[in-house]
C-alpha cells in the first residue's frame, strides 16, 4: 500500500490536487469554434461571447458545454497583520461584521448571488475575531490572521498549504452538492495590500504598478501602502517558481484559500469565474501550482485595483465587465455568471443554417 | 369635446407620445445616491453599478428602484430597398427567414433571453416577404420595406409615424402584460446603412466615422457603403430638428418602430435597455422628439460598429458591456439585463451599516 492522503502533509496533497490539473480539451474547443460558423447569425458577430463559448467546451470537454445552473461564490475571509501598518483605515473587526452580514444576507454579495442564482458559501480560513457558527459558514480557521508580512512571513508554509486545501475542501462540498460553477470570493481588511505582494511576487512588476486605493485610500495612505509592498518584496525576495512560499511568505490565508478552490475546480473541469484583485492574486498562484489551471479560469471584470490587470494579462484573461468595481466578496465575478451562461446557452441551443432553412450571405 | 386620438393624424399622435415623457426624478436619484453610502460596502465601491441603481430610481421616481422582474426583448424588422446598392452580402428573404427562426426559438436572441428571463416578442413593421402568423409575432406592416434611400425617400412622413406608433402599440401591449424593462432589439437585412444615415443626421459626424462592417463585408462593400451613406446624406440633407423627416427621408421601418417603443417606455417611465447600432440609432430618433427620454434608456452594450460610440456619446449614456459584439436582434441589450436588476436589487437588499452593526472606515 501506498501513502494515503491523511498521512501526507499538506504540502505534498496540494502539489497531488496540483498535477490532477489536466488542460483543456483542445478537440472540443475546435468543435465549438467550428459550430459557431454554422449557427444563425454572421461568423464572429457574438464577438467575445463566441470565445467564451469555445473556451467552456475546452473546460467541460463537450460540445456543447453544459450551461450553468448552479454557481455558486465561495467567500473566504481572513486577516491581515499587515494591517498595523496603516494601509488601510478600516479597523480589523470589520472582518467578522462582514461575514455576519454575508451569513444574514446583507451585504453586496448577497445581493449580486441572488440575482444570478448562485449559491453563497463563506469560508473562515483566518478572522482574527472568530465567527459564530451559521449554515453559510465553514470553520477552517488556520490561524488567525496572518503576521504582519512587512516584517516577517506572513505565515509558514505549511499553514499556506492548509489553508489552500481548506479552499480545495470548501469547493470540493459544493461541487459535490451540484456547483457546476465557481465564482471566488474574499473578505479580509488590508487584504489588498498582500494580493499587491503576490502580484508583483508572480508577474515580476513593481510595487508601484501593481498597488492600489483598496478601499478608496487617500494618497499619504496609498504611498505608504506602496512602500509597504517594496519592503516584503525587498525581506523575503519572493520565488515565483515557489508558489507555496510565496503565499506563505507575502499572501494572505484567504489567498491561499482561494488558490486551493480554483485547482480543485480546475482538476475537477469545472468553470472559476474570478472577482476582483484577491481573485486573481490567487490564480497567480494556483497558475504558478499548476500552469494548465488558467484554461478553466474566466475573468469576470476587471477591477478599478490596478494589479488586477496586470494580473490577468499574466495570466492571460480578459475580463468581460469593466464596471469600475472594487469591492470584492466576488460581487463583479457574480455579475459575469450569466455572460458564462449566455455562451454556453447559445452552442446549445441555437439553430444552424441548415436547421432553420436560413439562406447564408 | 376635443380631436380624439383616432382624428389625430399618426404624426399628431406621435407628438403626443412624445410631449407625454417627462424628466426622471432627481430627487429620487439623489435618494439613492445618499443611500449608497450608507451601505455596507466602501462608497463608491460598486463603481458603473451605483451609477445604475442612481439613475434606475430617477426613472422609477422611487428608492429604492423597483428590481425588474418581467423583462422583454422587442425585436423590429423590415427590409431595405438600399440592400438594391448591394451593401450586404446577405439576400433580403433572410429578414423573414430570422423572423421564423425568432418565432420557432432558434436565433441568438432566443438563447439569450432564455438566459435571463426575458420574453420575446416580433414585431413586424414592413418584412418584404411577409411573415407567417405566429404567437410570438406581430404584425404592423406599414408597407413592404423602404425604397431605397440613396435615390429618394426610404419611406414618406405618414408611414415614417405609423411605424413609431406600432412600436410603441407592441411596447404598450407588453407593459400592459406586465413587462417592466424592454431591450431594443432589430432585423433587417441592410439596416446598417439607415442606421448609419440617423447617427451622422443626428450627430452631425460623417459617414466614414459611423458606418461599419455590419455583418462583416469586406473593405471593397464598405467602402460603397460609406458612398452610399454620403450619397443619402447629400441627396437628403436631413434636418436633425425634424426627426420624423429624417427618419422618413434615411431610416428603417423598424428604426422608427423602435424610437416609438422607446418613448412609449420613457413616457410610461419604463427603463429601456438599447442593444446595438441600429438601437442606437433609433435612440437617437427617440431622443430628438422628446430629450428627456434619454434619461430611460440604458446602453446595454458597446456594438463593434463604430456608429454605436458615436451615438451613445452623443446620447450622454456609457456601454455596461463591451464584448466586440454586432449582431443586433437585441442580444447585447439582452445580456445587460443581470446588471440592471443587481443595480436596483443592491439599493433594495444591502444592509446598511447601521442595520448590519458593521464598523465604518
Amino acid at each position: 500500500m501506498g501513502t494515503t492522503t491523511e498521512e501526507m502533509s499538506p504540502e505534498e496533497r496540494l502539489r497531488g490536487l496540483a498535477r490532477g490539473v489536466l488542460p483543456p480539451d483542445a478537440a472540443a474547443s475546435e468543435t465549438a469554434r467550428r459550430r459557431h460558423l454554422r449557427l444563425t447569425k454572421p461568423p464572429g458577430s457574438l464577438g467575445g461571447l463566441e470565445e467564451l463559448g469555445i473556451r467552456l467546451a475546452g473546460m467541460a470537454g463537450a460540445c456543447p458545454p453544459p450551461v450553468p445552473g448552479r454557481p455558486a461564490v465561495l467567500v473566504a475571509a481572513g486577516d491581515h497583520g499587515v494591517l498595523g501598518r496603516g494601509v488601510s483605515p478600516w479597523p480589523q473587526e470589520v472582518t467578522a461584521e462582514m461575514v455576519r452580514n454575508f451569513c444574514r444576507g446583507g451585504a453586496a454579495v448577497n445581493a449580486l448571488a441572488a440575482t444570478v442564482g448562485a449559491r453563497v458559501l463563506v469560508l473562515d480560513v483566518g478572522v482574527a475575531a472568530g465567527t459564530e457558527p451559521h449554515p453559510l459558514l465553514r470553520k477552517a480557521r488556520v490561524r488567525p490572521g496572518t503576521a504582519d508580512l512587512s516584517r516577517g512571513a506572513a505565515m509558514d508554509r505549511r499553514e499556506a498549504a492548509r489553508a489552500a486545501l481548506a479552499g480545495a475542501e470548501a469547493a470540493e462540498e459544493l461541487v459535490r452538492e451540484g456547483t457546476d460553477l465557481l465564482v471566488t470570493g474574499d473578505m479580509g481588511i488590508g487584504n489588498t495590500t498582500p494580493a499587491a505582494c503576490l502580484v508583483a511576487a508572480f508577474t515580476g512588476r513593481p510595487a508601484a504598478e501593481v498597488t492600489g486605493r483598496g478601499t478608496g485610500i487617500d494618497d499619504a495612505t496609498l504611498a505608504l501602502k506602496v512602500r509597504v509592498v517594496e519592503e516584503a518584496l525587498a525581506l523575503h525576495g519572493p520565488n515565483p517558481e515557489d508558489p507555496l512560499g510565496t503565499l506563505a511568505a507575502v499572501g494572505g490565508l484567504e489567498h491561499a484559500a482561494l488558490a486551493g478552490a480554483i485547482l480543485y475546480c480546475a482538476a475537477r473541469r469545472v468553470p472559476v469565474v474570478l472577482d476582483g484583485i484577491s481573485s486573481c492574486a490567487a490564480a497567480l498562484a494556483a497558475a504558478a501550482l499548476s500552469p494548465p489551471s488558467s484554461g478553466y479560469m474566466v475573468a469576470g471584470h476587471l477591477s478599478a485595483e490596478p494589479g488586477a490587470a496586470v494580473a490577468l494579462k499574466a495570466l492571460g484573461l480578459k475580463p468581460l465587465l469593466d464596471l469600475g468595481m472594487r469591492l470584492g466578496e466576488g460581487t463583479g465575478g457574480l455579475l459575469a455568471v450569466p455572460l458564462v451562461r449566455a455562451a454556453a446557452r447559445v452552442l446549445s441551443e441555437m439553430a444552424t443554417f441548415e436547421e432553420a432553412g436560413v439562406s447564408e450571405g
